[in-house]
């Protein structure tokens, strides 16, 4: 008798979420949460990142949001999708991913498929499957239980390249057709085109790949944006000219945050490393894209000491907090960080971002609604959130000391 | 009256030659070259770097290509297309630029005009102006002479992107109608699209800007390829798995050389230090391109170790020595340094190239046909001219040992 396959997401933030969404259409699923803040908030239908809305998140097909692990017992397709952050001196921090595994380990049956979505350095899922699944297990990997890995392409605050409409990746090894068959029919149920390959360190490689590349050509242009400003030339001009040559690639200079590109660097430097090979691209763009904070905070401060203002009565408006446009994420935004820098200094400095979430403002006192009577000495816009341009012209009409420093609103 | 417009060609390389090439059909165009054996050459309708034929180089309108500085004191619009390369340490030689703008100096007549197309970092433009043209002359720019820059964009090799078709940049500065009508109508039958700024400097940072960002994406993939090498990865595999998402871009890794790609980024460098500016990712792609040279080395004697002949004995036959598909140019070339090495370790290697120059052959020794009855232990391409790909298939059929280090051949 042929069983059924019943499929437990691990980890429901910006990647677990929408792969859960999609499976408990088809399936009965179990979405697994360690936050039961989390898990409360999305049996109350409500996603605090603000990616989907509640009719997104209603429960078919008897499946569940849970934080009891003994609810995962019987579940036989497990997929991982947890945070796979930095600890200090910029090292991978694998504990959720090594805690995931654990967890599912405990449970681990004959015939059960276990697949990855985190990203990871290559060569992790297999330090997974020998470090912690067969140890912990009596059980041999492609043989009793079958691993694979499908780098998540989450891209929060997109609405077009959404996970059932990109290419996802997934590595699976040589398996059986039974085994093949039934992991293509769960991820076919997540998104409608598959990539299939037999190499897991290889995907594993060409998601931090894809990340670095942006990371690097965005802190190309962070460099020439410095050079220009440093220098007196006009950096969007530069732009125009060097975008009519035909291959020229156009990048916008900015804050560069968030859990993937300020991270996946130094996930890759860290095996190369390990094995004596040493890459210098990779880390080449972390440099720059970090020292972005103090260059912005330095030009702010350029603009405030040409008012005649103390540095106790100056009142200064930030607009955008969060780490990219239309997203409510808070982790490693540099708009953040250059709020609390200069609130450090100037005590009438002030935050507006209306997307990021009310419920954790009170840690850093942001505000959500815009009172536009209120007037400030100099609003910077940090952050091209769709409704901030509104604010922008706003502004300009009243004649107020805007500072736009990336030209979000140029034209 | 108005004067009729008499333009001059200073420099007619891979830059020069195709601006002179459309003057000429429009204008009485003078063609200048210090070298004698250039000027030998094009007057008998022969371009050494065979990227145009002797019909391209028959002469309207009672042009002349030239190598008596006399010729040119009768022409008002300079154009000034020179190479522009490094000196020791990787400085800028910007000696060929001060030479020819000296030379126009001595000939400069009120109302001409003088259009720089050499890649420089920016500042340079102004720099010549100053120190060369107003002071060797008692002329003052903008008044009595006029100065743009038009970045080239040639790309040898290329028959799509060429001078005719591309879109040209002219920064002219905010100069009187009758000038700008004047630059307009010249750089127009030489360009079909234009487009124009008035900023000299940023035309200039926008120039190497291209080259540098296609220097570092080059350098990345090269990273990644060094990187799979080392682990055992399918480099390819991990390209075509990157390549499935959305914003991937896809360069090819290789042996950088040439006149642009290893020179630019150490022009923006130099002024960017001159002014105390630290850019940290204009010099990153430079250092791992430059070592691919070694990298591509260590591989073939990784395969040669495995032959079971002595050093003296073994035949190797590298393809390919100019520095990028089918062009002859030889300047910086990685693939020719490398033969060049392994000559100087293994004295039976040799190299064939069918479009380096036969001319110039006699210095390197390089076969320009190939005899494929003649055995080798071990023939490796380091460029892909079209022709290459039937010479990899006949030895592939005849069981010959191959070894494509780029996959140029694969599939």
């Amino acid at each position: 008798m042929k069983k059924k396959i019943y499929p437990c997401v691990i980890g429901l933030g910006y990647v677990g979420l929408p792969v859960f969404l999609r499976l408990k259409k088809k399936f009965k699923t179990i979405g697994f949460d360690i936050s039961k803040n989390r898990i409360n908030s999305l049996s109350k239908k409500i996603d605090n990142n603000k990616e989907f809305n509640s009719r997104d998140l209603n429960l078919d097909n008897k499946s569940e949001f849970v934080n009891s692990l003994k609810k995962i017992r019987n579940c036989n397709f497990f997929i991982i999708t947890v945070p796979t952050p930095l600890k200090k001196k910029n090292m991978p921090d694998l504990s959720y991913l090594f805690n995931a595994t654990k967890m599912v380990a405990k449970y681990l049956k004959k015939g059960d498929i276990i697949i990855y979505e985190s990203t990871v350095y290559p060569g992790t899922t297999e330090l997974l499957i020998k470090s912690v699944l067969e140890k912990k297990t009596s059980l041999i990997e492609n043989s009793d239980f079958f691993v694979g890995y499908s780098p998540e392409r989450i891209n929060p605050g997109d609405p077009k390249h959404t996970i059932k409409n990109i290419v996802k990746i997934l590595a699976i090894k040589n398996q059986t057709t039974n085994i093949k068959n039934k992991i293509v029919s769960v991820y076919s149920s997540i998104s409608k085109k598959l990539y299939i390959t037999n190499s897991i360190k290889e995907a594993e490689t060409a998601k931090v790949l894809e990340n670095i590349q942006r990371d690097l050509n965005i802190a190309l242009m962070n460099d020439i944006f410095m050079f220009s400003k440093k220098m007196g030339y006009s950096f969007s001009n530069i732009i125009k000219l060097a975008a009519t040559k035909w291959n020229f690639l156009k990048f916008d200079p900015g804050l560069v945050g968030g859990h993937c590109l300020p991270v996946d660097p130094h996930y890759l430097h860290y095996i190369a490393k390990k094995n004596r090979i040493n890459l210098k691209t990779i880390l080449a763009g972390r440099a720059v894209n970090s020292n972005m904070e103090k260059f912005i905070i330095s030009e702010i401060k350029q603009k405030i000491n040409k008012f005649k203002v103390t540095k106790n009565k100056i009142k200064i408006l930030i607009v955008g907090v969060t780490y990219k446009k239309n997203v409510c994420d808070i982790r490693n935004s540099l708009p953040l960080k250059i709020f609390l820098n200069l609130k450090s200094q100037f005590k009438n400095t002030f935050a507006y971002d209306y997307i990021y979430n009310s419920q954790n403002n009170k840690q850093f006192n942001i505000i959500n609604k815009i009172d536009l009577k209120k007037k400030y000495d100099l609003t910077v816009f940090l952050v091209n959130h769709d409704n901030n341009k509104k604010i922008y012209s706003h502004l300009i009409k009243s004649k107020s000391a805007v500072y736009d420093p990336f030209n979000f609103y140029l034209n």
